[in-house]
């Protein structure tokens, strides 16, 4: 850092400021791309240590399970092993509902609980986080692959286009990470979600009508609007057994819902109930033959773990738009989903999660998973609440549900095809209703309107449009947002507040006094093209009202003085506004009097010449410093400045 | 404003912070859309006046005419009759040759300077804006309507897509002025514009290679690289007669302009020289009967003034989506390059233009411009500058260069027909040689390397795709940069600069002085879904840097105060993320302290009750009174915030 240079109309008596000469454009590239890529800095701990240690260190953070691995007790395994075998409990009734949902052979589901979680145990890195299928991510698969492909008519291709998508998802999700884009993700807000949560949530409520009701005809389309025609035009369709069965079950399910929120104790409770209902089910179906009461069952699950599907693959340009679309689109879903899940348990026990890292695990389980007959898996939120509630201590608990997964494929899948589809239905019912957070939606309309806004953009439009529009929809009010923040930044008057050396917003402080003959304003946000118009108009909308008022006191302005303590950026149209600005000012006899750039602001108006063109003597540390150099110039050099204008 | 509230651990000893209630939601959205879309107060004038002259205000701002005109004396005219005459000599060279630019008959380039002026003069706002055709969207249309309809081959349905085009360009300004969306033409900063201009001037020079070179066979595509292949592919077309006369022209008109750049006060040899050009090439061609010698020339200007082309109007939805998009796009660009222009000119006579204003008269123009044969116009820079070179005073310039046209169009145009088309490409050659900014464009590669980006991929779009592809291209890069600032916004150490109350960025100023047991950060910009995920880990991160770096001179961290005197605005999900910050830090038992909130952000953090869950004595008004708090905490009260854990 070069040393701190000049500044000051009399030299001693103001605060020195720093008019060092920039850094190289290299030096402030390879911050900023640090700054973009790197926030959270992994490689910290490295500085300095030899390089073994080094290539372990990197070893232990590219594949986390060398870190926790060796550090494994016996203590752990027990807690992992009960905590295990809980979510496996919840991961056979979800995987094979999930399944059903995005039209697959339900034995697909039993086995995607069964190859990702043993890759996520390897290369993940959060310790909670309990892999299986999500709903919203095989909903989606669904309805874009429907539209290319019916699932009935041709069931293989179908299921071809299903894994091509899985890899898709995975391959996008491995790149995303590696490139450490994770930033992408976070231009999902919670608002986004919670109202893409609620509106698919919405939609598989409706289409689990189907199961419920114990329809045989249906649609495929997965707007509100259509589902709720076909229902009602097939109304003579609907089996009372079924119904009644249905009812039962969800009625159960959502009891143990409530039981575990008025004593989370309990949450046990509702962590087995979908394998009651289940197991309830097969029973009842087997006593009772339930066929013939037109009470489907899901049928047919084969023995014997996960066949290759590597020849499955299927790049058939005529249909490749279709699994791309769907593998883009759930691979952003299931990462914000993913991602925003760890980081909450992690969060509760203080610890960090690399996001860009939970990317990579979550592609390389899809990756491999496409290979292995499982389609798309992430870290849903019911599965990682019972495996924290269950009191897991290490992604060891994932392996162990993966061995239960095992061990049911080799010897109980058969007796899993008796599970009626009417309690799947209900299983996949109750979850959803866990899933539309009305609570959330009217705390957003308590605080923040425009959050509300984005969330219902997302709700409406994933419940009467379609997913990706109702997605993109919430996703670009919220980026006009974010435009309109920094293309109308806020900026302030400020004013003195008595008995000391702060200035503050006049608006916010209305005890602030005004400084006479001064205008004090307190910009905002980077300046730069968006917004730079906006801030010249602003700016001089600020002086003909102050002038107004000041001459209504018998006063005038004489100084506008910026303070730019907030502004923390700048572009080339940011200073030729600057410029403009102090021209306009100049013409009216205003000087133009700058307070506090940043470093990075100062760079670029040095590097203009802007701080030349001003003159260094109208630069100042703090407004206080400011006041007094225009105090001193309005007594002592009635007409400094003007030679340079 | 409600009272000032509470605030500070001990009362008395520090300064308020005002907690007062938040706005309504109705108040705050008021003052959000005012600030959006009236950033200039186009109405401070009314406040407080009776109505009769309230209405005369409303006329005269919507309306200029009314405000000018009355004012208007002999000596003003005298005046504004020498820049109108002036700048009509250069509208029938411009007019002739920029139609043919659009594939037009050039009849219809002298049309459009006879209505459009005299509408501007009306309505328009800037007293030195020039009316009449320009380069760049006469390219834009010929090219995206030439991929549908070939003027060659379908003349007459060619030229009523173009007035088409003109009159959804002119109804899009008029619909963008009126809802007051001048935000809009904010997004194309100007690196964008300098790049999209030179990106476009180098394309149009290639194709006047066409009308030097006299070639008879040409391309319909505009990119680089398919023009200079149909010119190596035809070359044994090229006649030397054409190309000398060109290149003496170019020689000519070239010398001009460096005549006027060497000795600004004869501005008016560059101004009148292509009015030379094509008056000496008129009679040139009369006397030595150039079209035996391979020059073409105009041919056929038949005498009268503007037909109505209502009829030609074609809203035939095979063709539509081809002016729609050039209709859109120039009315992009047409407002982009009109606003600028009149901005800079009023700028330098300290006058205010109102971009909103300005588009309804531009909308106006063209939608009774497509009504009355003429092509899209807007204000283009040479004419403007000419014009205000020649000394015009006010809008009158416009209604003598119409009556000019009016004159040549009645009488003189069929003398036009003998111009040369050589001498025509000369003119546009030499226009276009004006507008590649390479000194800027060094400027940027200087001063801001993500503008001169920015700025390249406009040219280099523009050159070797398209002029849409560039533009996208450029404008998209730039919306990343300001999604970049406001989802990596900058965040500070700060130090005490000795001797004062004053705390400065420990990077900027080194000799500021760190505070023993606290970590003070600034934060910029809005904290909100984009950024809080960064904010998060940043802040983390300097903790924990702090933590190491203090543990090392056997201090440590027990405090981070927040100064959020930068932060403009803060939504739902930053709001969460302050929660998650302060449970992360407080498991390390460190408090976070809050310093100086904006009103916005204070409202929000109010109605969310993050300012009751951390405690109205954990929120100061300055950094100097948050560490005496502190340290208040620290000695009298060691364990004071550990109850609302």
């Amino acid at each position: 850092m070069a040393p701190v240079v000049g500044g000051g109309v009399a030299g001693e008596t103001f605060h020195k400021v720093n008019f060092a000469a920039p850094r190289s454009f290299a030096a402030a590239f390879k911050s900023d791309l640090k700054e973009t890529l790197f926030p959270d800095d992994p490689f910290h701990d490295f500085k300095g240590k030899p390089l073994p240690i080094k290539a372990k260190k990197a070893l232990q953070y590219f594949v986390p399970i060398f870190e926790w691995l060796p550090k494994y007790t016996r203590k752990l395994f027990m807690y992992d092993l009960l905590a295990g075998i809980t979510i496996a409990s919840l991961a056979i009734p979800q995987g094979i509902s999930y399944a059903k949902l995005a039209n697959i052979p339900p034995i697909i589901g039993l086995y995607s609980s069964f190859v990702p979680p043993l890759i996520y145990s390897v290369f993940g890195s959060s310790k909670h986080l309990a892999v299986g299928t999500v709903a919203a991510s095989s909903l989606i698969i669904a309805a874009t692959i429907e539209a290319k492909v019916n699932p009935i008519e041709n069931p293989q291709l179908y299921l071809n286009l299903v894994f091509t998508a899985t890899l898709i998802s995975g391959v996008t999700q491995l790149i995303l990470g590696v490139f450490r884009l994770g930033i992408l993700v976070d231009f999902l807000s919670h608002s986004t979600i919670t109202g893409f949560m609620g509106g698919t949530a919405t939609l598989i409520c409706l289409q689990q009508l189907k199961g419920i009701f114990g329809l045989k005809h249906f649609t495929t389309h997965t707007d509100m609007v259509s589902v709720i025609r076909v229902i009602l035009k097939n109304r003579k369709e609907i089996r009372w057994e079924s119904t009644v069965v249905g009812v039962v079950f969800l009625v159960f399910l959502q009891f143990t819902r409530f039981v575990k929120q008025k004593k989370p104790k309990l949450f046990w409770v509702s962590a087995i109930a979908p394998m009651v209902v289940v197991v309830t089910g097969c029973v009842f179906a087997y006593v009772a033959h339930v066929e013939k009461h037109g009470i489907a069952i899901v049928g047919d699950l084969k023995k014997g773990i996960n066949p290759s599907s590597l020849k499955n693959l299927d790049f058939d340009p005529k249909y490749l738009s279709a699994p791309i679309q769907a593998g883009l689109v759930t691979a952003m879903i299931a990462l914000a989903e993913g991602i925003a899940i760890g980081r909450s348990f992690a969060i509760m026990e203080n610890q960090q999660i690399d996001g860009n890292k939970e990317m990579i695990a979550f592609g390389l389980m899809n990756i491999i998973g496409s290979f292995t007959s499982c389609y798309l898996t992430t870290g849903p939120f019911s599965k990682t609440a019972v495996n924290y509630n269950a009191g897991c201590k290490t992604q060891m608990a994932n392996v162990v549900m993966s061995i239960c997964m095992m061990l049911t494929l080799f010897f109980l899948a058969p007796l899993f095809s008796y599970t009626p589809l009417v309690a799947l239905s209900a299983i996949i019912m109750s979850a959803m209703l866990g899933l539309i957070e009305y609570d959330k939606a009217y705390h957003l309309y308590k605080t923040d309107k425009f959050d509300f806004i984005i969330c219902m953009a997302a709700f409406f439009g994933v419940a009467f449009i379609s997913m990706d529009v109702g997605l993109m929809l919430s996703v670009g009010l919220a980026l006009l947002r974010a435009l309109l923040y920094v293309a109308r930044p806020a900026s302030s008057k400020l004013g003195n507040i008595p008995d000391t050396s702060v200035y503050r917003d006049m608006e916010q402080y209305p005890g602030a006094i005004d400084i006479p003959k001064t205008l004090i304003l307190q910009l905002g946000s980077p300046i730069y093209f968006a917004n730079s118009g906006y801030l010249r108009e602003r700016i001089l909308r600020w002086v003909r009202d102050e002038q107004a008022k000041k001459a209504s006191e018998g006063d005038d302005v004489e100084h506008v003085i910026l303070d730019f303590g907030g502004v923390t950026s700048i572009d080339i149209t940011g200073v030729e506004t600057l410029v403009e600005i102090r021209r306009s000012l100049e013409v009216k006899d205003i000087k133009v009097v700058i307070v506090n750039p940043r470093l990075e602001v100062m760079e670029k108006l040095i590097v203009t010449k802007f701080i030349d063109k001003i003159g260094k003597e109208r630069v100042f540390l703090s407004i206080e410093d400011a006041i007094e150099g225009c105090n001193f110039s309005l007594t002592h050099q009635k007409d400094c400045g003007s030679e340079e204008r």
